[in-house]
């Protein structure tokens, strides 16, 4: 056998870790590769499992600041030992990038105090004890202020008097050892000798409206004063105030640009043209201009700046759509003909999904050699539109064009703009949404169009509510341009009011796309989600209201929302039973504030069912009556218990109860 | 409003990511913070989210090496649509520390070939797009070797041909294109040009011990001929063929050194100890030496040398005890007096666990200023005992010393003898217990000995072979110098078959401490978990063997363990529904080889039951008879279907079956 080989090993900082390990350190989106998100001013749960050897005892903290800040606000974590983890929660104070981190270490006074106590309880010899516990004192109060020094000072006299009365626990020694007022300043003292810090994690806080908001999608164009007039940007001025009197918070506007005339779609997206037709919008670019250029037919720039004006002063924000295509005619194609895919004959490749084809679009080669000046030419698209007072919008098929482009572009204007709002139009793949989700965009658009059964809508909220909400919001349309679900097909004005109750109710984002309040429901064909006669393709003048449209709904609907802060948040959501599968039952609940929506799913009858609350969810005493108010109609009635019956008719499918008790 | 600002932003590399996103690769101990671990030789799954945005395909392999090697191996890793996911394997050559990443592409002459079959069926003009395929093949050519040359040429020469046969799919220059020789080539030759690799992770290869074993603790001062006379390695030596013959591959004794005279305890951990009481191996050090000398009463080192080389001759490796702790008589505490704590008063502070004493034991002061020599000592007695040939290590209590002392010094001996293995004896918290094995313990002891009705086994182990099997592995010691359960104490002989099957057969690894063989329950007194006339304070001869021991079963579950490498993996266990609470019913399967377990763990009564078992998680057929052999009473049934009747007392309490189908 050998003998021992001695060498003498230099520790590395890097193996000596410390004896604190701080881990799993929620919330963290990909263990810290992506960014966190959260709403400025609205107070973000954070928890870690702190682990040291032995039995000593420990102190938390989550430490947090502006990314580029020096400074950092911090809060205690507590420890919860039926999950073995810490826990607390900061608040981020203004709009852009943050870090946080978790920071622990030894609570040597605690520990000592803890241990006193036992060995008191027990009557050991305590007199070389408390001589430790001195000690401790001593140290810290050569870093003291004027009022902890005193604390401190008259503890160590007590601690150390040579005379004591009592004996084990009524020791007076052990009396001012274990003192509230010694605790409180030996805490604010503690040199944390042994700390050990986190990877810090970085947070994107964004405003309110980035998590929160009503929005309306519209088509200017479609203002002319007379049927197959175009509207200008000053003609839709004029529904401006309408709008903002249903409540909503974003006008969203298809693409204002001006429109390829090469293999223009006819109406209905038939293949040709004719002379009058006026072109799908997301075919950008002609003569007249490319993505920084505003369509004639709408006006010039100074009216678009004049629409935003206008917007603003009904509290009305200006989402405008980026769509990352070229029209065969839009000027890079002869400007930058490096930016698109060229085939061996020559010609240029335009949008295919083989076999089928998209003659009128170029999709932009994102391998081009000129990566630089392309990533550069978007990016700058976006700012110029930041430049004349967009801050939200709303990305056109964002998983079909290069991720790190997103990621690279949406930083480098946050940077700038902390307060721009993108909104991920991708109905794709979960995990590839989840993706876009994390490299920066705001918000996405979602599944909920196609959830209509209660079993869907329960199971896709839950996956929602789950480690998604850290970096994913939804935005729930409940129609869009391009999707006419079969429910609102066949579901008469029935679905329309329960699609929008629960849409505007469910997310703290939601939207509709005009026309859904006058109950638009004609496909282009059976079994197509698209709208006969579809605006993309041509001009459809609206009348400003109706009679029995939406619009009063919507109103109250936008109303309750900014009521009712218990509707701001996504994350509160609690499903309760009821005894029949069509009625969906939720609450929503912050602090006193709570909605109860009861919901027929199904359009076509009365349902009545007895819906099971649980009241600790609603923040009710099962011992008392409570109050529920169905802000749609106003009644209110009184329940009591959990088990109640209601009965909800095509005409008045949805409860949305304010719930109080007295 | 303003005009748009116009810059030039430079890519900087890490701000183009690439098209290709790889996230959540598995296994990853979090998140690639610690080493996953794997048993050489032994097939890794592995599996990753592959994104990339479009529609054009992707390839993806893992690639591994050991740490230090510059050429990687790879293995492909294939797309499951339905999880959206890409998975994969490999096996670990050599034991040591490895590391493994995902690598991804696009398979752009894939996705030509998919698109072009699609354009074919649609009968669309392809001459072009051929030419596209066409200058794809070419490219490769440069880079081919003599034989993929051959068809790529022929394939240019068949795609680019004037004249062609057929029309849409029949054409011969798509049929050329499709070829599947063509498709072998141009993989093989797949420039990767947009390749992606996630971040590298770590993994620690252990050899076949340290995944899979039988160990047999005992004490070898117990092997003295005559009572009270104090065996030494040499009467232990004797001892060897009788636990081989058991088919143990591990022999694990407690501390062999040197034990302390002060505070020594007495028999059943009496205060007091008189002249012959041998003390307890666990308080470390006299003048006679420390941690790396032997007791003297044991005899020499030499002695110790022949006893591992007699183990060895056996084929048993010997497992010591390491127990960071020293006696008040133990060398270090005058030559290193600042690695201990002292009090106010110059005494050294003695183990204690307010207000529990242990005066027998002065505690290591990890956070000594000479953290440096102390760590450095502390590996250096393991590296002494490695270089007597001592390649397994049971800690005792790690969870009370330094976390990073494990990382750094498992580390640093691994570093020259990947083959160790660190047994962690820590029973506590289960997050303290999995930092442990995170950071470099290769098993663990756990919970088994308090698991003992159906619902906990299923539940602990269905925790043991969830994400945690990454880097936990459980060590199944049946029972312990400390630990009698009341299970054992009040069962009978019945008890001591159940769990010793059980033990053997749910764990890879698992352990006796001797005495089990003879059904030794009596305890301390009632109500706890210590032996009467404990082995820890005093020596307990034992014969050979004994009329009616276990003995024979023991023999006959190490055989079969053996024979069966379904029995080697832990988390290929499936459980099964038996209509009685009292029936644990288990299997486990690797490729053809198939154990099912029946277990009544009621010790004092028969049980009849119908166990309904997954007949495709057995691999066998519904349609067909299966033969199922108890290889602990040789019977075999003929079975059908999934319910079967069971009939297990408490002389026969376990069936171990070895399932077949002709």
């Amino acid at each position: 056998m050998g003998t021992s080989r001695k060498r003498v090993t230099k520790l590395r900082p890097i193996e000596d870790r410390g004896r604190i390990y701080i881990e799993n350190v929620t919330p963290a989106v990909d263990a810290g590769r992506y960014r966190t998100k959260a709403q400025v001013g609205v107070a973000l749960p954070v928890a870690a499992d702190v682990l040291r050897d032995g039995h000593d005892l420990l102190r938390a903290v989550v430490r947090f600041a502006p990314r580029k800040a020096r400074k950092w606000g911090e809060a205690e974590l507590t420890y919860d030992a039926l999950g073995d983890r810490w826990h607390g929660a900061f608040a981020a104070t203004a709009v852009g990038l943050w870090k946080y981190e978790v920071e622990a270490w030894t609570d040597r006074f605690g520990t000592w105090r803890r241990d006193l106590e036992k060995r008191a309880a027990a009557h050991q010899d305590l007199d070389v004890e408390l001589e430790v516990g001195a000690e401790l004192i001593e140290a810290r109060a050569k870093k003291a202020t004027k009022t902890t020094r005193a604390v401190l000072a008259t503890a160590l006299k007590n601690i150390r008097a040579k005379k004591h009365t009592g004996e084990g626990p009524t020791d007076s020694r052990v009396q001012a050892a274990l003192d509230d007022a010694l605790l409180a300043a030996m805490r604010a003292l503690d040199p944390r000798t042994d700390s050990v810090t986190s990877p810090t994690l970085e947070l994107t806080v964004d405003r309110k409206l980035g998590v929160v908001g009503a929005w309306y999608e519209f088509f200017p164009r479609s203002t002319g004063e007379r049927a197959g007039e175009h509207g200008t940007f000053r003609t839709a001025i004029e529904r401006l105030p309408h709008i903002a009197s249903m409540g909503f918070d974003v006008i969203y506007l298809p693409p204002i640009h001006p429109i390829g005339t090469a293999h223009r779609k006819g109406k209905n997206n038939t293949l040709i043209a004719d002379k009058h037709d006026v072109g799908s919008p997301w075919a950008i670019g002609s003569k007249a201009g490319g993505h920084t250029a505003v369509h004639p037919d709408l006006g010039t720039l100074a009216d678009f700046d004049a629409f935003v004006r206008a917007a603003n002063g009904e509290n009305l924000e200006v989402a405008l759509d980026f769509a990352v295509q070229c029209a065969p005619d839009h000027p890079w194609v002869k400007q930058h003909p490096d930016w698109f895919q060229h085939r061996p004959d020559g010609s240029i490749r335009y949008a295919e999904n083989p076999p089928k084809k998209y003659q009128d679009i170029y999709p932009i080669d994102f391998d081009t050699k000129d990566k630089q000046g392309l990533w550069n030419a978007l990016r700058d698209v976006l700012a110029f539109w930041v430049s004349h007072g967009v801050k939200v919008f709303r990305v056109d098929n964002p998983h079909t064009k290069s991720f790190a482009f997103w990621e690279w572009a949406i930083d480098s204007l946050k940077a700038d703009n902390p307060e721009l709002v993108f909104l991920a139009e991708a109905f794709t793949r979960p995990k590839v949404m989840a993706t876009l989700a994390k490299l920066g965009f705001t918000q996405s658009y979602t599944y909920f169009t196609w959830k209509n059964t209660r079993w869907e809508l329960e199971a896709y909220l839950r996956e929602l509510v789950g480690e998604h909400a850290n970096y994913f919001r939804p935005n729930f349309f409940a129609n869009t341009p391009d999707i006419l679900h079969e429910y609102l097909q066949t579901g008469g004005a029935a679905a329309f009011r329960i699609r929008l109750a629960l849409a505007a109710t469910l997310s703290p984002t939601y939207g509709i796309y005009s026309g859904y309040e006058f109950y638009e429901n004609v496909p282009l064909r059976e079994g197509s989600e698209e709208y006969l006669d579809s605006e993309k393709y041509q001009l459809r003048q609206r009348p400003l209201d109706a009679k029995g449209s939406l619009v009063p709904m919507i109103r109250t609907l936008n109303e309750t929302r900014r009521a009712h802060p218990c509707l701001e948040s996504l994350t509160n959501l609690v499903f309760h039973h009821a005894d029949k599968d069509a009625i969906l039952t939720y609450s929503k609940r912050t602090g006193d504030d709570c909605v109860l929506v009861v919901a027929n799913l199904n359009p076509h009858s009365v349902e009545e069912a007895t819906v099971h609350v649980d009241l600790s969810a609603l923040g009710v005493s099962p011992s008392r009556p409570y109050q529920v108010r169905d802000v749609l109609s106003n009644d209110a009635h009184l329940w009591q218990g959990g088990a109640n019956y209601v009965r909800l008719s095509p005409e008045h499918p949805v409860h949305v109860f304010h719930v109080t008790q007295s």
